[in-house]
């Protein structure tokens, strides 16, 4: 007996033993760091590899390295090989950063090999940098989804591999230029730092001179030093030092350190290295040096990089003591805490980083190319928000996994940026559709089962109408008798306009309370026949308003009228005017009138008739001309002047209803424009279709829409950072850096993701974008959108494709989209710009059913989760079941305002939690977490920086837990969003 | 106490119960193979890489993967990765060739890495394939060299992987066509079977419809079944199937299995890959095929192989019930197996598989391709023998290593043919050069001390001159007086003449019986003085005859005479006599006259004076005008015809001397010959200087000698394979297959490794060379050898270069060699150019000393080791120090001559071992070993083959044990070469 208690004594002491050294060893993020030399300069190496979710090869081919003959790469080896290197020696580093890929491998592993990863990063040998499901583009991209793309990379990391998987820095090595705001998420997210290499090339050279790489950045005024940030700009690019490449598709000389062999090569390398670091470290502060040791899909086989660094490494500091250099395997985030301890004192960066580029070739292209994956992109994440909305609240497994992925990818600075090929594009659409359509499938279950009255009742046959810009939907065109659905996900009530396509003239409209809702009938344009083409048949569309509950949805019955009723009808179809005698026009409703110059056809004024304001605007489409160096990232006009794509007079119509009221603008037989007023609103809609944008001359058109007016907005405009904070834009300037005074119209682009406004004392015009586009502008007055390109050169480069989007029907992409044009005092503009945005992203979700007898006996018409709203100032920007227990729901509420845009709106505002969600959950506990939800704040530590302007951003950076008492009241100050995980408890519907 | 004991009990267990695991795991060779299926088609994929050991880059820049801009290989990293990603799963397995890269990679391998390497071997799952340092050419090769290469491959596999590192196939994939005495030399090696992938296309095509890829090869009509080995030609080179090259660098698409990724492909790849292997399967006998999973430097990230193979064999595998394919991982090793268990009976194969290529495109150039290469490399073969024979005589170690690399590195397919990259020809010289500066360092090192009478004396110090053959010597152009040392490895006397560049006419030459020796001074030419440009001075030359005993060395003193002594001199300065009207020139010896036609200046007629045969001669050079497509591997020649080089008549001027006769012949200002016959030999020498080759117009010049004679030649012409067996080549013809009447230059051009001869009943013309040159008969009596190439066309390719060797100076190569020719009655022929032969490639080594006073009390002027000789039709070919150990040599006997070749010297000579070497070893111990020296002929076990063609070939193919009796007896029968390690104790000098 005493034997075999030994054996098992043995065995578990043994195995005890094994786990013991692992977990003795573990220390991951900046405790795993390699020791530094003082006093000497240590020269950071990092082991990268970045890998685009998608550009000349789609992310599946980039993936499995299929269609090699277009590009090498091949991720799914980047990765095996890396891992098996770093098992060689113990030293090795490698930071991995797109998610999108590392769950791909990660589907493929067994546990065993699952058990090695994990192993290296709890050593901090494999560290995720930045940890996004894609490297996020920051110019084309919506707040909205940027924080989806964030969460979900860091949760699938917290989710795997715990704490030790959590990034320290954002590395947003090759996006094309940095957004303020996005600096504000990363802080939010708790991130110490980020790292990127592209900015404008003068100010990359000034900052090189000033040492100036390396600061602190405040990424909102709202949010005071909760939104800064640690930066670092790369000396050269992400790439190694020229020369020192050591991967298997790079031709640098590889060390050769056998003396028996020919082309010993030690010293000169060794030199040559130390030329470099020497060179280098005189742009930065500290006696540390970071040097990005790969590229583009490099380490395929890691080994070469490794083999050849461990030689470079050793060689390096066999010479320290005379060279004064010491070389050694790091991460970016060892790097940064390098950098804090050296405890320096940093300049500090107020503006952004855009555009990119020199002189004659700025990167403000693709803030506009492929306008139509960058609106599908849009919708995608707001279905997205929908889907997740309402899998949280019904405890429904909504299926949104390919559309979060989707969605996610299409982020990427490859993506929705326009500049992949078209192979690539069409692959990022056709994701998004999958998604979506998966997405779709779950939501109109969900909510037939939530308007079922009985549980015994067949649920009714939910159907979503895709094409309705273009006046297609095939339930509505199959029968007479229809209902509409609009599902609301904002937490107000909220009023719109459907516009469906119908066969008829006279309806029926029955709103939820069973009462006739006024509706307008209008014949479909022959432009919209022009574009639907062969897609539709419908001949009228019938509109009429909505009003849904906050979070919740309403449901509209249509009918056909018969002969007989038609008689007491409550339809009409409103004749279509043509501008007669070079008459102005006018349109109007209660806020707004537009008065259209009878000769030119165009917008004139527009009036602010409660503010009895009016401004003169004149409203119209030209195009710059392409040149050979104009591509998919840059615009490239060949001359100075937009030139106007009106040869005389635009041919107008207008029709005036009581319910909308239109005109109808023609330019070309390929550019036209609805403008809108609906009754009760307090935008105009401008809605322009454009396209086959000509392709049978010249390199290529880039075509804008431009307002111009007397508004003595003295160079100045503003543009939004990703939906968010507005950013003030100076005409041919910038704020840190002499801007070269050639090229100014490109130079003086920059994105435009939801708002662009001017202003004078008097007045303020904004317009609010459905898509990400790139605006200026370039004379006071005068704003100006790009809303299409077409390139018909190719100009080589990386892409080494032309622009040239042909579409489905192969002569050339249409391309329709909208405006929200406001015209208000500047103090007044935030009241109605900030909501109209919200609601512009979260459209409500139509959904149509055949009618079927006795709807209302059977159905719901009206449903609300909450029976209560949040102010006009806070919104439910998040509800969404958190991982895999059901009951963890993430909640993220934002405050829209920023701080000083509206008097009243931009103070805080107090929420409670338990209130606000009493009808659906009970709640048990509230965490808040970083804003991707995937670490408790209370556990988020940032580092601490020393910047010279004390006093206005200094607070104490380290998130407190709050007792939030008994109803969970939380406060949110401007431009804010707090992120709770809740655990709740179902209440019964 | 007790507990202790039982730790060390369970500690032991555990250790011994893993050693037990290994050693129980081992298995390698045939005992490794996986298991196949009966009754469907197993197809054996077999991974390797092909590693060219220097073609477009050095042997050391493919090592390390330098110079990658030209072509990216590392070979380093090949290995790195195959090892690691062998160990991921253990049916994975791996060949490797090229013994020249192991051993570079090896050197730098920590013991733990060695120690799974030799795990893998040792499992049968990393397997040797050929083995050779190098993987040797067979057309442009010397015996010599081939059996080193091999030798000292498998001696390296042998020292560090004993039995499992040896291979049991040779591995000759790419070499440019196939001889017959490689596989004789292969089968003596002990392989079972040589693979391969290049023959003419025409004989391919038919060998895969007649189901004839495979068989047995009688290499030796002399050694009988001995010198048989099986064959295996690919289906289609050696690179995987279409499509299926899962290569870092291959584009092919990679299999995708994941089905919730885009383009999941399993289904479409297996398809291709079953289709491809049913119609392979045609081609071959059993229901085994072999494919060739890899190509030139592939592996480099084998990981990217094995995954997909894995996957390819797992869903193959999946279907082979219904598919009845079965995919497995395997080597060429366990292939051959399978087919051996299969017991067919194979046809037979008699002639060789030279030249390959197709109409128009024969790979007849590189047998000339490079001739200074191809000399040097002879001669640093020769010098490596004489190092090693003396290393081993003497005990000393003498420096080998650098030179053993290097002369089996040039032994490779894209060395010695002359179809590598200028810089990487220049690469393979240098390292020649650095091996034989090593190894004359220790050479005269050694002599010097043997000459020693004393042994306080201090050594004489000897000098090399390297380059005697353009009249170049520091020694002898510094002083008056000087020692010519002669070492003949040779076991027989050796009577030869030197030719030693000096400065005066008249000399004492004191032979080593301090007799006087009889001597010619000659002028140098003005030839000589164009071709030495400012490397020497010297004015004259001095010749005289030298004697040397049976491995040994004589010594010869030379004093210039003071003018008193002049009077009574032995020397003189023949006059330079011009041929002069037209009158016929004639020079003779005892044993030849030639004679030549004082018009144009050519031979007109050769008698070979003892038996009265006269042979009309005319010897002159033409030359080939290259075509477009003529490369250094091609010869293409843009018309049929040969040009005259010469326009008019030859410069003709004669010397009759003492010593020597010769003949000077100018054709062209850059072509020259001397003709000559030295007093008593029975050949007369034919020295050629050609160069530069003019570059001034056209593709290229391709020179030939051709010797045009009445003989009735009937289409016949023999050429030597590999300076050993000889082979009957028919004009216009090839044994199995017809031959494309098409390019019947090219297609008839043979390699020619020492000589070439045409016959008929009467005489025989025999020319031996002093390298490899391509040849050929292309009418009856004629035989040409082309001597130079310069072409200055770069016809692509993957070598992508022009032959355009412009030498030291800029302006063209100028290449000087020698054609040794003979006229004899047929029967009489072997006698005389056998024993040439053997003298021509073990030419003396001269070593060369400033005379000191009292030479002949000081040092020994006579030696020989072994005080006997072997008869003539007996060959001491090998004579080396064998691996660590000093008392164990090497020792390899050859016969040279072929059966029925000689009425007398064809039969089987008898040896005692122990007389032989009875002066200088007591031999304990006498091992017969297979043709390399690694493996005792009791233990080599070959595989047996049922053959058509019974009877003839047909005996026992085992070796056996034989006792060799007190005095170690051995026979030797015609063409054999008996390899023994000799367990020695040196006897005291």
């Amino acid at each position: 007996m005493d034997h075999i208690q030994h054996h098992a004594c043995l065995l578990s002491l043994a195995v005890l033993s094994c786990l013991f050294m692992t977990i003795e060893g573990d220390a991951c993020g900046y405790k795993a760091c390699t020791d530094t030399k003082d006093g000497i300069l240590n020269v950071h190496l990092v082991p990268h590899t970045h890998d685009d979710v998608g550009w000349l090869k789609t992310v599946d081919q980039y993936f499995y390295g299929a269609n090699n003959s277009i590009y090498h790469a091949s991720v799914q080896y980047i990765l095996d090989s890396t891992i098996l290197t770093l098992n060689q020696n113990p030293s090795r580093k490698f930071i991995y950063a797109e998610v999108a890929f590392f769950k791909r491998w990660w589907a493929e592993q067994s546990a065993t090999m699952k058990a090695k990863v994990k192993n290296l990063v709890n050593q901090g040998r494999l560290e995720f940098a930045g940890g996004g499901w894609s490297q996020n583009d920051e110019a084309a991209t919506h707040y909205v989804a940027i924080i989806d793309n964030m969460a979900y990379g860091l949760q699938f990391l917290h989710e795997n591999f715990g704490t030790c998987g959590r990034p320290h820095i954002a590395w947003q090595i090759d996006v094309f230029g940095h957004s303020k705001e996005q600096a504000a998420l990363f802080a939010k997210m708790g991130m110490d730092a980020a790292f990127f290499a592209r900015i404008e090339d003068v100010d990359h050279d000034l900052r090189r001179v000033e040492k100036k790489l390396e600061g602190v950045w405040h990424g909102s005024q709202s949010l005071g030093s909760r939104g800064d940030l640690f930066f670092g700009i790369f000396y050269d690019h992400y790439s190694p030092p020229p020369g020192f490449c050591f991967d298997a598709f790079c031709d640098d000389p590889v060390i050769q350190d056998d003396p028996d062999l020919f082309d010993y090569n030690v010293d000169d390398r060794v030199s040559e290295f130390l030329e470099f670091a020497k060179k280098a470290a005189n742009a930065f502060q500290t006696n540390h040096i970071m040097m990005t040791m790969g590229g583009d899909f490099e380490y395929e086989n890691a080994n070469e990089w490794f083999k050849n660094l461990d030689k470079l490494i050793k060689y390096v500091n066999q010479k320290e003591e005379s060279t004064k250099v010491h070389a050694l395997y790091s991460t970016p985030a060892c790097y940064l805490y390098a950098l804090n301890q050296a405890n320096k004192t940093w300049t500090t960066k107020d503006d952004d980083f855009m555009p990119i580029g020199e002189p004659n070739s700025y990167w403000t292209g693709f803030y506009t190319s492929r306008p139509a994956l960058k609106l599908y992109a849009r919708e995608a994440s707001k279905i997205l928000q929908t889907c997740k909305q309402l899998g949280a609240l019904s405890g429904v497994d909504v299926n949104s996994a390919f559309l979060k992925d989707a969605v996610s990818i299409v982020q990427h600075h490859d993506a929705i940026t326009g500049t992949e090929k078209q192979h690539v594009a069409d692959d990022y659409a056709k994701r998004l559709a999958m998604g979506i359509q998966q997405c779709q499938i779950s939501l109109s279950d969900v909510i037939s089962k939530l308007m079922l009255k009985t549980k015994t009742a067949p649920a009714p046959k939910l159907e979503f109408c895709n094409y309705l810009n273009i006046s297609v939907c095939a339930t509505t065109q199959s029968t007479d008798a229809f209902s509409v659905t609009a599902y609301n996900t904002l937490a107000c009530e909220v009023r719109d306009y459907v516009r469906i396509p119908v066969n008829g003239t006279q309806f029926t409209v029955m709103g939820p309370g069973n009462k006739n809702i006024q509706y307008q009938v209008m014949e479909v344009t022959s432009e919209t026949k022009r574009v639907r083409r062969d897609k539709g048949s419908t001949t009228h569309e019938l509109i009429f308003p909505i009003t849904i509950p906050s979070v919740g949805f309403s449901s509209y019955l249509v009918t056909a009228q018969t002969t007989k009723q038609r008689s007491k009808g409550d339809g009409s179809v409103p004749a279509i005017h043509k501008a007669e005698n070079s008459n102005d026009v006018t349109i109007k409703n209660d806020n707004l009138m537009l008065l259209f110059d009878g000769g030119t056809g165009l917008l004139k004024s527009m009036t602010n008739i409660p503010d009895n304001l009016t401004l003169e605007v004149q409203q119209s489409f030209y195009w710059y001309n392409s040149s050979e160096g104009s591509n998919p990232y840059q615009f490239r006009p060949l001359g100075v002047k937009a030139i106007p794509l009106l040869n005389k007079n635009v041919n107008l119509t207008y029709i005036q209803g009581n319910i909308v009221e239109e005109v109808h603008q023609q330019f070309t037989p390929w550019l036209s424009q609805v403008i809108r007023l609906h009754k009760d609103q307090k935008h105009a809609e401008f809605e322009w279709t454009v396209g086959p944008v000509p392709d049978k001359s010249g390199l290529g058109m880039e075509i804008i829409t431009r307002f111009e007016t007397p508004l003595k907005s003295d160079k100045l405009f503003y543009t939004d950072a990703n939906g968010r904070q507005m950013i003030q834009r100076r005409r041919n300037h910038r704020d840190t850096y002499p801007l070269p005074m050639i090229n100014l119209v490109a130079a003086n682009y920059f994105p435009v993701n939801s708002r662009i406004y001017i202003k004078d004392d008097e007045a303020q015009l904004t317009v609010l974008t459905d898509r990400s586009q790139g605006g200026s502008s370039l004379v006071d007055g005068a704003l100006e959108l790009m809303i299409h390109r077409r390139l018909l050169h190719n100009s080589g480069g990386g892409l080494n494709e032309a622009l040239n989007e042909t579409g489905q029907y192969g002569d050339g992409l249409i391309v329709r989209g909208k405006h929200y044009v406001i015209l208000e005092k500047p103090g007044k503009s935030a009241k109605v710009h900030r909501p109209l945005g919200l609601q512009v992203f979260a459209k409500p979700t139509l959904l149509f059913s055949h009618l079927v007898p006795d709807w209302r006996s059977k159905y719901y018409t009206k449903y609300s989760y909450l029976n209560t709203s949040l102010p006009i100032n806070g919104h439910l920007l998040t509800l969404e079941q958190w991982g895999q227990d059901k009951n963890n729901v993430l909640l993220r509420l934002e405050h829209p305002f920023e701080v000083n845009e509206d008097q009243t709106l931009s103070k805080a505002i107090k929420v409670s939690l338990k209130k606000l969600l009493a009808s659906v959950f009970e709640i048990s506990d509230v965490q808040e977490m970083t804003l991707d939800g995937n670490l408790p704040i209370s556990q988020s530590t940032r580092l601490q920086w020393n910047t010279k302007t004390e006093g206005q951003f200094k607070e104490d950076l380290r998130y407190k837990t709050t007792s939030y008492g008994k109803q969970a009241d939380v406060t949110l100050g401007p431009m804010d969003i707090q992120t709770f995980l809740l655990s709740v408890k179902p209440r019964k519907p």
